[in-house]
């Protein structure tokens, strides 16, 4: 069997918004496996606002994505081909992948690399989306980070997209108090009615900024911010003294094009304590996965996905994060899951 | 008797540094002390960069200094007349007495007005420089704030200030390698041959990046930060994953006039806790002037000051804050000690 594989490769680093020309798509056959190595069909690509990043050749927590590699990426595959002890074929994988139809593993790196259940009765949409990154991500940190206790105010934004509705969600498992802010009258009906948060700030409507302020009447204790930009600004500006912040994204930054603006002086004047965090950095996932796997089951935690198909269209999905015309997990289907 | 009190008034509020006519100088009788209240003289003034945060009408921790009102500030008098039973006359005080030369001052505002020992061996200047405030601020923030460990590598901004001063020597206190920032050869000899700095960098020498990555090969892990703008950015780009931020002074902002430009994404990439505090927010101080005043008196910690002369040049002086034209605390006397 000659499997051709499908890659696209980072051509040119994208100014702003990803466009299609920016990549190259390149066919090749797969190569042999060589001992220790494991092959991946990708069943779903992850998108997400770090995909954005790893483009640009900024400072960042990896080194971005070079000329001519294979564009990172977190998917979700299932082996289809092995010559390593620790992967069977059938064997469901979580990891980064790339932007391909197939990868290549090798079983040294399989630390980066965890297996799923395979017979699991979670969608797999959902374990890659509310169980995987995006879900322990949120997990961590309104635990770890900057932990939200009863009757507090927690304030997250891009609270309709992947990690928000999940920090929410856990913010009122613990007994806060969750406002959260996203764009357009849908999505702030969808956080209220369907997630169960206390409020929700339409921050493209003209008064939102004296909405969040009704919406906060105690302060903000904590916020959960993914935007930065005027979102944040204003939110941090509703801190009480002593406020935490986790810090978990600034995508209003990452495909503007233009010179950050912020200001730390508000860190100051209101003594917060903000964290930034990864949850790449946490070796041992397996009790927030276990925890939010059970949330989710239960139904205490909502998931939801858009899935967007084909490859090809993956510059332009990912463009998807940044107008806000997706709710919940966006994913990229790249294969049947039957393979 | 009766005493004529000067009194410097905001007249409108400066735009970048402080001008004299920015201030109108009033003179007119100290009025007769009511049950409970007592009369200082004050001695000195502590200039500090909170001064010009005061006369912007910005967010800040306290309300800005109103047109026409004394100018706010923190000083060091001697009680001269009492008709309050917790004050006697020849008690000195510190607290924020304004921009006068005398304060007429309520018991029940007490907590903010501390009595210091009446028969002390310290010179008035350094109780109110590095036993004061100053040396209170650095205490806190790299014990409570940002806590330094043996072995861990301290960057201090501003190292020659009356804050950042003590913070190194604190630091090195610590047993953590100590790296001052600082305008100028003559300071940063200051900070390695009198303060006992590891290393020291010359923020105004051409190659001042390079010299900082050369001064902290094991990367930084925490940073004392009083400055902000390009030298903070600097810092905080050579922080290690985790590194921790004492968020103490942003002065490069405070009166250039220019919108800020930080950025919160080195936060994120870098996984920072940054942590800002106000020395202000600790009611019980004793501990810390007490470990402060045995480290002078020991010599451990060395403590200097700049003073000049003159109430009515107080405008000026506070611009020797960020012209760096001073060494250590900058005090204005405001009286001979001898009242």
């Amino acid at each position: 069997m000659s499997l051709i594989n499908r890659q696209l490769r980072l051509k040119t680093r994208p100014q702003g918004l990803v466009k299609r020309e920016d990549f190259e798509l390149v066919q090749q056959p797969v190569p042999e496996l060589k001992d220790g190595e494991f092959l991946l069909r990708v069943l779903y690509l992850s998108m997400d606002p770090t995909n954005r990043v790893w483009m640009s050749d900024i400072p960042q927590y990896m080194p971005p994505v070079a000329i001519g590699e294979v564009m990172r990426g977190l998917g979700l595959g299932r082996v289809v081909a092995s010559k390593s002890a620790h992967y069977a074929e059938g064997d469901l994988v979580q990891g980064l992948t790339g932007w391909q139809d197939y990868a290549v593993i090798d079983e040294r790196r399989r630390k980066d690399y965890a297996k799923l259940p395979a017979q699991t009765t979670m969608p797999l949409p959902t374990l890659l989306g509310a169980c995987g990154f995006s879900g322990i991500t949120a997990y961590y940190g309104l635990t770890e980070i900057a932990p939200v206790q009863p009757g507090e105010t927690l304030v997250v934004s891009a609270a309709a997209g992947s990690v928000g509705s999940i920090a929410g969600q856990i913010g009122k498992l613990h007994g806060a108090r969750v406002v959260g802010i996203a764009g357009g009258p849908d999505k702030c009906r969808y956080l209220v009615e369907r997630l169960g948060f206390d409020a929700a700030v339409d921050y493209k409507a003209e008064n939102w900024k004296q909405a969040l302020a009704e919406a906060t009447p105690d302060g903000v204790h904590v916020n959960f911010e993914n935007v930065g930009g005027a979102v944040m600004r204003a939110v941090l500006g509703r801190m009480v003294n002593g406020g935490r912040v986790a810090l978990c994204g600034l995508i209003a930054n990452y495909a503007s094009g233009e010179r950050p603006s912020d200001d730390y002086s508000v860190i100051i004047v209101k003594r917060l304590n903000v964290r930034g965090f990864l949850a790449f950095d946490y070796a041992d996932t397996h009790k927030a996965v276990h925890e939010l796997v059970s949330w989710v089951q239960s139904g205490r935690i909502k998931a939801e996905e858009t899935i967007e198909d084909g490859l090809e269209n993956a510059p332009q999905v990912l463009n998807q994060l940044f107008d806000g015309s997706h709710r919940g997990k966006l994913l990229l289907r790249v294969s049947d899951e039957n393979v």
